[in-house]
């Protein structure tokens, strides 16, 4: 690590310059996590900056030198969790199909609340201030899941594919994001109910046939 | 009130006894609505006894005099709550059509969370323990939401309802629920998301659709 490093700012015409713009980068990561882990555990509203910089062994001076209230270090992170959802679900946009590409976008929703449960929680679940689009930097349409699903809905539509009933393309696309939203809370939040109240089914499981039947029911008879 | 009291007290064979059993369930109620409003706001694990007492003018030790600790404190609500979602749900099992019956069962469910947001979260998004059935007083067979679920998918898979591919009725009855539980989570913990992401539909619209589209998925063809 410290290797790579030498090497890098050997190669960069303002060595130290980089380096501290790195070293600024990480001590931003590490201070967004922190951050990130103490939100969902005890709340946005319960954690200070003071709690956050202690967590990390720094004065709550040297974090307001990073960000300047508890507010816009939650927008920071608020707009780098939607961005990274968004591109989990957009990078199946060459799927051709908008239909296909729907239901892998279900499915892709649901694995990346299992694999960053604490990202899910912080977007969707703590309670905290919900900041405009405004407040945050403004998502590419590239990044922004909801208008991809969305306009691949609208596309859909546009090629005759639902059933004349279902007209309204934000509710289908609203249903169609509850339900696999649903699937993802129930299985981040209480991933040990199932072992205890009811016979929890695996969750990627449950979404494929959960958005086989949604299909189904949206969709023109072939 | 206070002479309606008096009343009761006349009519009764032991009226201070009365009075104190009365007055000792009036304060477990206060202490449960006090501690549900503190877990949700700033989290089970931040949340004390002492807090709870503070909250209500009580000192820590006369709450212990009604709660053994925070765990049973929870339990209890959590029973609770979970009794009162149960009996929302089977009040409408007069519903003789299990397909019916699933349908009201669904706008029900996503009506208890938007008329009762406070307990949709303590249930089912904030971060606490998951106490097994064998913690909580075990729910009746008519108070268990989930059961009544089941049930009414296995009637109906019994009466050949469902297409063939959909054979396990947990499945189908977790891709409901997880449906509905989306739409209310969605609209529980972030109402005014519609106003500054997206356009958000009316949730019980949106239940509607999603709950028709999902049983036409799931039906065989008439």
């Amino acid at each position: 690590m410290r290797k790579a490093n030498a090497a890098a700012d050997a190669r960069s015409a303002t060595p130290s310059l980089a380096r501290r713009e790195r070293e600024k980068a990480e001590t931003r990561r590490l201070i967004l996590g922190t951050a990130r882990a103490l939100f969902t555990r005890g709340g946005y509203h319960n954690t200070t900056m003071r709690r956050i910089a202690d967590r990390i062994g720094y004065t709550a001076t040297a974090i307001y030198h990073h960000f300047a209230d508890k507010e816009s270090l939650m927008l920071e992170l608020c707009a780098g969790d939607f961005r990274e959802l968004g591109r989990a679900l957009t990078s199946i946009g060459r799927v051709a199909d908008p239909i296909e590409r729907i239901r892998q976008m279900g499915r892709a929703y649901v694995r990346f609340a299992l694999e960053h449960p604490e990202q899910f929680r912080f977007m969707f679940l703590i309670e905290r201030p919900m900041p405009g689009p405004e407040e945050v930097h403004r998502l590419d349409p590239g990044e922004d899941g909801y208008q991809f699903l969305l306009g691949s809905v609208r596309e859909a539509m546009a090629q005759g594919r639902f059933r004349p009933e279902f007209r309204d393309p934000d509710v289908v696309a609203q249903s169609l994001w509850a339900a696999v939203h649903g699937i993802a809370t129930i299985h981040v939040n209480t991933p040990e109910v199932g072992h205890k109240w009811l016979d929890l089914r695996d969750p990627l499981e449950t979404a494929d046939v959960c958005c086989d039947a949604l299909m189904q029911g949206l969709l023109q008879a072939p």
